[in-house]
């Protein structure tokens, strides 16, 4: 009995802090609640009920599977249904009306071979990438409108009564939806994705640093903290996916706040591509200088300022992602970037010389390590000012 | 006119791959068409529509919305949208007598207040994320039926019958969703994750071998072709989602042909993983190895020799897990991997005493580019064996 309430205690607290971290994912749930009291009404206040013919589920059923976190993925669901209704009902009406003059024995053949042959083809042009990223929901919408009027007609007398209940009611809960989705504290696609990019600018930034101080320091000292910290380009590597789907969500987006009407969204995935290429190389070096740590000082003052200088860049950088501004800073930090490489490059090349002298203390496998880190640093730097490149595409 | 012709030519071609590619999705869109034909019966056939009383629109909801490409992702959205129904309904039932028994006013108020609060708490807990995982759809089908049984309570005098209909409907169209789904040429999603896993490692054998070979190469001659192959790791690098998606699914999945009853499916994300830490690698000798092209035979024949037994030993993982094997030639390229490795390390102690010799031919730069190359590929060959051990894993 202790056990599970140790269980049950630590699940609440989990599920406390998912809220406290973030108070707007509770709001989403009030949100979704209020909308819902909203289309109730339909049901309790009776010229609203009649008005519609009691067919209100309909409009809750909108709210529930339209009702998404973001405004993007509202409007976007919101405007895929309606579409895939309309042009399904219409396309249905169109068919009914030929089924019906085929007679009575011929019509349900009509009617099913229609919707067969609709529903396949509907369902396998979801395949296609275009359509599966920017209208899954609207097809199946349009599958399941489709069907449902074209096999209706052949047992409801007044068909087009019932098409237009059913679109009204559709209506209804998408404006009570998208009404309370961007009423009441909305959360914006658009913004999403411009603070996580920031945001993963940053973890990278740290990720670089700690990683190149980890390559020289002396022993496992501070090894937790540091860890914690250049595991930061691991939420880089995988934030593919939300960007992409926050970026195509993001698309459907009225303006809003500094986010005018055509912001250019669909740069922000390639930023997150350009810091993902930077991330890997970070992840192979981390590889790399994890295997031997013998404390070494050649060199090491010109990688730790490589390192250092990476960060400064990504920071720049995030901050002119974070305030949408091209700043001068950046430029020098870049500058300031190629000369510290410069240099590492020269300290590379005199570095046979001076091993000569001090071959004693530090082997050779040491000195391999040396060069790859040194080498991975330059091309982390090479793909830092990849970043930088793609932020100032996405500044202009 | 000839532009737009040449358009839809073209996008015509597109999707004609599309289906020639896997004939299976073409059929999935018949098998949706033939599950919908099939529940047009109930309309069509007068026992059959008087027996669920008219309420077959359910039944056609029910087939689009849980007919999933997969086996595995038609049993979980049905088994959400099942367990989803039965649980919101039995609650709101219980609600509702407890709401009538409030009296007339007060009853909407009651109704509403559940409901807000039920939505709420139901719709925040997607964002837990052993819930977000595995119950999704349930969670949302839950808030929709319990809110349609809740407020329809104030409105309908038969309230258990209707959700008797509705859950008979719902039923009935999940089970012709699964029969459809499994008697007709049956996609499982283990089997698509078992084969993506082996195509997938063959890739990534395939790229560590061009890449190699690519970094020593002579000349731009043959390009093209070997970076098409070495493009390989990135189809490894991308395929996370898929991964997980599809091993959260195939644990739906009843025992088919090889797969049993317990296949170890968690196994297969930890697989792609491991996959993943050697193509960050692969990608990161990429970046490195593009920069200068000097050709130079030093240290070519053992990082020749190395990549290529890395990609035996991934060939042959490969082919362990494609036959669900474990075989003794895996051990047996494990240990020439190992051997190839030493002797590489070997080289490289060397190299310093035989660099002073043609030190003239070969540049400092040159020289780092090779040390980096080596230690890469000795990362390279680690990773390797970390995904013959969680193939190893797999196998037991």
């Amino acid at each position: 009995a202790e056990a599970l309430e140790a269980n049950v205690s630590g699940f609440a607290k989990k599920v406390w802090k998912i809220g406290a971290d973030d108070p707007r994912k509770p709001a989403y749930g009030v949100k979704v609640g209020i909308a819902l009291t909203l289309v109730s009404l339909f049901y309790y206040v009776r010229p609203l009920y009649n008005g519609i013919s009691g067919n209100a589920v309909w409009a809750i059923m909108t709210v529930v599977l339209v009702f998404e976190y973001t405004v993007g993925g509202c409007m976007h669901k919101g405007l895929n249904r309606f579409a895939g209704t309309m042009s399904a009902a219409a396309l249905a009406l169109g068919m009914h009306w030929v089924a019906s003059k085929s007679g009575e024995k011929l019509e349900p053949f009509v009617a099913s071979g229609s919707v067969l042959l609709l529903a396949a083809a509907a369902t396998f042009s979801r395949f296609i990438p275009t359509v599966k990223a920017r209208f899954d929901y609207g097809v199946s919408i349009f599958v399941m409108t489709y069907s449902f009027v074209a096999v209706s007609g052949y047992r409801v007398e007044d068909l087009a009564a019932l098409v237009l209940d059913r679109i009204a009611t559709i209506a209804i809960g998408i404006v009570i939806c998208l009404a309370v989705c961007v009423l009441i504290c909305p959360v914006w696609a658009g913004q999403e994705l411009h603070l996580l990019t920031a945001r993963n600018m940053e973890k990278l930034a740290s990720a670089v640093e700690a990683c190149v101080e980890d390559c020289f320091a002396d022993a496992a000292a501070t090894e937790a903290a540091k860890r914690a910290k250049s595991e930061g380009y691991k939420s880089v590597l995988g934030s593919k996916a939300s960007e992409d789907s926050q970026a195509n969500l993001a698309r459907w987006e009225p303006p809003h706040g500094r986010f005018g009407f055509r912001h250019p969204y669909d740069q922000y995935p390639k930023v997150g591509a350009a810091m993902r290429q930077c991330a890997y190389c970070v992840e192979a070096l981390v590889g790399c200088a994890a295997h031997e740590r013998a404390p070494c000082r050649v060199l090491a003052d010109a990688c730790t300022r490589v390192g250092a200088r990476c960060a400064r860049v990504l920071r720049e950088a995030s901050t002119c992602v974070a305030t949408m501004t091209t700043s001068r800073r950046l430029g020098v930090a870049v500058a300031d970037l190629d000369a510290a490489v410069h240099e590492l490059q020269g300290d590379l090349r005199d570095l046979p010389s001076n091993l000569a002298e001090e071959t004693a203390e530090t082997s050779m496998t040491e000195t391999m390590r040396l060069f790859t880190v040194a080498l991975l640093l330059a091309e982390i730097a090479a793909r830092v000012e990849g970043v930088v490149h793609a932020v100032g595409t996405l500044a202009t």
